[in-house]
């Protein structure tokens, strides 16, 4: 089961819907800027400087969580996101290579 | 530019483009099915046995087709539809290997 925060374990994860995350231009770019970062980098989400409402960056975060994409950690009072690369890379092999030539 | 049916050549591929198409549960069963396929099958759009009506199938295939995940031919008073197995292995390598591990 999805921890609290909704983020699948790496067995849960399933490409139809990490396909379906990455399919939106906003989640896409969100994923690249984040695959341009070293490894572990956390950026808040008001960082990637989205031309949409706060409510919408949510909605857009919570699809990337829920499809494994990212991990979201509290920091006090906003949030940040890292890219799950090694979960990544062990259930979907060369998946992050494809976007990161095509970003 | 598309040729005249909409297909897009490999260079105006787009990975986005592609995984949008993919993001469909409908159209990500029928790039499976035809991967399961030996190369170069044709298959009808009808074969595909959709539990939807046949202008929603046009739509899925009009997706599939102009992202370049399906190259259409005539056949008669149908069409059929083949896997741009070459292709899409060229543009985006890989994709199709996690597809086919991910059916």
């Amino acid at each position: 089961m999805p921890d609290e925060d909704g983020h699948p374990s790496r067995e849960e994860m399933s490409l139809l819907t990490v396909l379906n995350a990455l399919s939106d231009p906003l989640r896409y770019a969100v994923v690249g800027a984040l695959l341009r970062e070293p490894e572990g980098t956390a950026r808040t989400c008001a960082s990637f400087n989205l031309p949409v409402s706060k409510s919408t960056i949510t909605h857009h975060f919570r699809i990337l969580r829920e499809a494994g994409l990212v991990q979201q950690v509290d920091r006090g009072n906003s949030r940040a996101a890292t890219l799950r690369r090694a979960d990544l890379d062990h259930r979907f092999p060369g998946l992050l290579d494809l976007i990161g030539a095509n970003l």
